[in-house]
């Protein structure tokens, strides 16, 4: 049994509590949050302990830790973690300046830890069922990516304002779908936005809607479909075109029941937002690190993945700047 | 080029004369309809002949007759024509009496003229795909059909009135689509009814909403669901399921086109009704009328057919007022 | 927190456990299976005790017992609990005799115990939500439902031999949807059957395959198809037409991908069988049990329905035996 | 009854012969091409003269043209029609270079004759009714606007040399829809694209595959993913995504049908290219010019529409080249 100290009790944090709780071979060792009352009342919830940032690093009971705190503390309570021995489960990103995350990246290297950034979307069945199919010929060599990625509606523009961006903050995901499905790092980055959904957005000086266009050695090409707001629930859909045909993932929708009447058809909306829609890949991306903990694995999404999706956010900010397409 | 006298003016008249003067071999020679100002109307548009039953009867210009006028001369025209030697397409039912029926296609068989009965569902792409399939062995032996009929709205009273009654004049067509599909006679049929859709439809003595039962030979069964409304257009498809898997043919709809909203996603109806829907399978089944015609081919569907799908309907009645599944 | 006793550890039994223990208000307190192994492996994994079925009907500390255990057993256990003053969860059916059922019910109702009985289809998310349309007035006054049930493969032909035949076993969750769909209970019965998939299941005296229809009180009728072995998954739909509509509850499909390509478009089979569709409705159906348990309701699901359902049941062998309609 | 006379008999000139024949206010009075076989054989078809140039320019029974002869003599004939007076329907694009366009639009307008520009999907059902809910609030402002067009399969490399390049030649459709769903101009287009389908068409110098990405006034933004080749036939949607919710125009299905077995579901593939899914716009755009010739309507797809599309492919290639979104 592995015992994992949570830091951050918040939305995400508790997503994860459940699913260490249910796993066979892990349990919650202790929450750590500087907001107390979430850190007992999660505690509680599965007989964890509460301790302090400095017990938990010092405790050899603990063996892995997961980092869903604020962003601006993964970098540091990963090199704290590295240095002290720990398996390591971080929240992307590990930071929104580049070379902080090498900087940190280099000390989780000098320490030799594992290191697993949880871009949960590659443990999505359906995205990682096209992965699959591609691997295994279905459609040929990858030509074109679309993926579409847009929020139920936008979050607050206090929030943004320390996002590091759209670019950062929600594309980051888009770009390491991008990565992982392509299997290949892009050559150029292009990037056009607009600040359409509020006008808040905007003034904190940031866009709410964009498209990006991405180029690979392959000569392959992706596009990215943003929108801070749908209007129709959470949207994630993937459509990869090949030399043979076409692989496409749809949105899961609430539920399968349809009204047919005067007005035509009604069907549900796509379930609501990420708590509903990767539930399942949560799991399994908890699965995964259980086998990285027990030495059964390497993270498959590491350090270096979490550099590159940051870096491509960088140079899409840097093209919507100057309207080029930014090479690598 | 053949030329062809069309009796009946009317909704379905119209139809087939758009067919007919489209056809390469095939001419609207002339038009015969009580009502003279339809007669004319429908003659002018096609450069086509008015003509009385017995011009048209003694016309030895006149090569085929297409019978698509009220069901009661339906028996009586078809034997004048055969007595004159033409080749026959009428409209089902042959007559609402089955030994009428009979005694009409026995002068039919001394005459031995082609007769083709107009089931035009049998030339539906939808469903003669999965006739197709079928004996392609894409699903193994047939075992459960299920065929769905709705009406977009129900007939007026008065018409309920002199149709023989819903299994006549509209399960007619389902029986004539379980007999196509499964391709032998049922052994038994057995019919459920209710009027639940237009009370004046019960006061005339008829049901609006069914479902029949049949078995054939081979053990396999086939189901009718029938209503008079179906509140959302022209309910039309069929299930068949085999030893190997399932063919469904869905509804057309009146097109692909969705919105994605708070309310969910709202698509377009079916079709609005049988000239919609059966726009493509009216075609089809004139081409395949002008095969018989140029001696091509023999009719598809004769008038056993047109026989053996009035008795089922004469079956259903007959179980609807016993209680009982009827035996052939 | 409520202790429950648990009879049976076979596969339905474990569903239920892992309900029992992710309950914040119950915990699986012991296991009773004559198969000591099933129930030492199961006790063991939740912590709970094994008992004899007196020691744990004399145990004061169970306050719930869930008779998932062999059918014949069920209406003793039911009546040993009734007598010890336990709140029941019985898997559907009570016992194969009708008669039996009465005497059952009937020492349930002298000791005044709540018996719920787990006809879990009733909590599927899809049924639950187009009886709650229908309810709110979504399509008018039900006119036709259609129920397809088909099992993705057939049992063995030993086990069918102790089902109860296919109408008791199967059907029977059919039945009991119907009524829960049309909240009334059906004034006739006809059903009609075939043994197409499997000889041996012929052979021990039973059919495979089957059309039901069913009439009520209002004049509305119910159909259920129902085959052992659909080819393609478990295949668990309704069609509910009103006067206003239609409302249908689809398949859950396996997933979301579609691969287009020379061949079509290939998309996901329905969910395999019923541990994965109706997974979200036994945990639904514990969660109402836990209710009654606490006293804040009534069973939803009672010994009279499962009466009411077996006695379809029956009916529906009458009519396959003479061919008439069975009328209450 | 107006007289057309048709330049071109190919396969696109045969498909405007069925419409121009069909329609009760025009006929087809003459066929000019230089392949006299070909217009001997389409002229006889329908009853039509074959005519050279300067007599169906000259002859004044002739009251439109239609012009679908090979591209690089579009300009030349609209400029004889306009001085002939004659009514032009002219197959895009009116020229491969923007100067030819401007001046041949420029003699249109000295001769004030009705040119109308044929770009056929502003005419599909689909498209159009998109169009039309977004002018009726549907989803409130435009935001984001996904154009999809993939050929089934790729064209001769001997013909991409001669097509002005991808842009100009298959692109200039999804240029001109985006200015018709949209409403408005762009104001800076950026492409990217590979050569991945075919090798010839990269050594005409030519792309095959692209993205393309516009920015609106308004700060909406539109991409188009191309293909010159699908693999699952022709793919033609678009999906427009507005403040409060998404209009979605799918495919057309070849049909219905579908088949559940163990491989899943297998349904049909898209029409397969042009003259299937676009045979309800052909029709309609014929009956909007014959509303033009009826002096009952002025072009709703203008010359001014057919430069705007092809500046739009030119600055495609420019971006192409620069590897710049290139502002207007």
């Amino acid at each position: 049994m592995y015992n994992i100290a949570l830091f951050g009790a918040g939305r995400i944090g508790q997503v994860h509590a459940v699913n260490i709780a249910e796993h066979k071979e892990t349990s919650l060792y202790s929450v750590i949050d500087p907001y107390q009352e979430g850190a007992n009342s999660l505690a509680e919830k599965y007989g964890a302990k509460v301790q302090s940032v400095q017990e938990a690093m010092a405790d050899p009971n603990v063996h892995g830790v997961l980092i869903a705190s604020a962003t601006d503390t993964h970098a540091e309570l990963i090199e704290m973690a590295a240095k002290a021995g720990k398996t390591i489960f971080c929240e992307k990103p590990v930071h929104l300046d580049i070379e902080r995350v090498r900087e940190c990246l280099a000390t989780v290297k000098e320490y030799n830890v594992p290191l697993f950034v949880g871009f949960n979307r590659r443990y999505d069945p359906q995205f990682r069922k096209v992965r699959e199919m591609l691997s295994a010929g279905a459609i040929g060599q990858a030509e074109s990516l679309i993926i579409t990625s847009r929020d139920p509606s936008p979050p607050p523009a206090n929030y943004v304002k320390v996002s590091g961006g759209m670019f950062r903050d929600m594309t980051i995901h888009d770009f390491d779908m991008a990565r992982f499905i392509m299997g290949e790092d892009p050559v150029s980055v292009y990037a056009q936005g607009s600040n359409m959904v509020d006008p808040e957005i905007g003034q904190a000086g940031d866009i709410d809607t964009a498209f990006i266009v991405m180029k690979f050695p392959s000569g392959a090409m992706a596009t990215i479909s943003n929108s801070r707001r749908s209007g129709y629930g959470y949207d994630q859909r993937i459509e990869l075109h090949g030399a043979k045909g076409l692989l496409t993932a749809k949105n899961m929708l609430e539920d399968q029941v349809e009204k047919w009447g005067e007005a035509g058809c009604v069907a549900a909306k796509p379930e609501h937002f990420f708590l509903q829609r990767y539930n399942a890949a949560y799991k399994a991306e908890w699965n995964h690190f259980v086998d990285v903990l027990a030495g059964r694995a390497a993270p498959e999404c590491s350090g270096y993945d979490g550099e590159q999706a940051l870096r491509l956010a960088d140079m899409a900010f840097e093209s919507l700047a100057t309207g080029k397409e930014i090479k690598l």
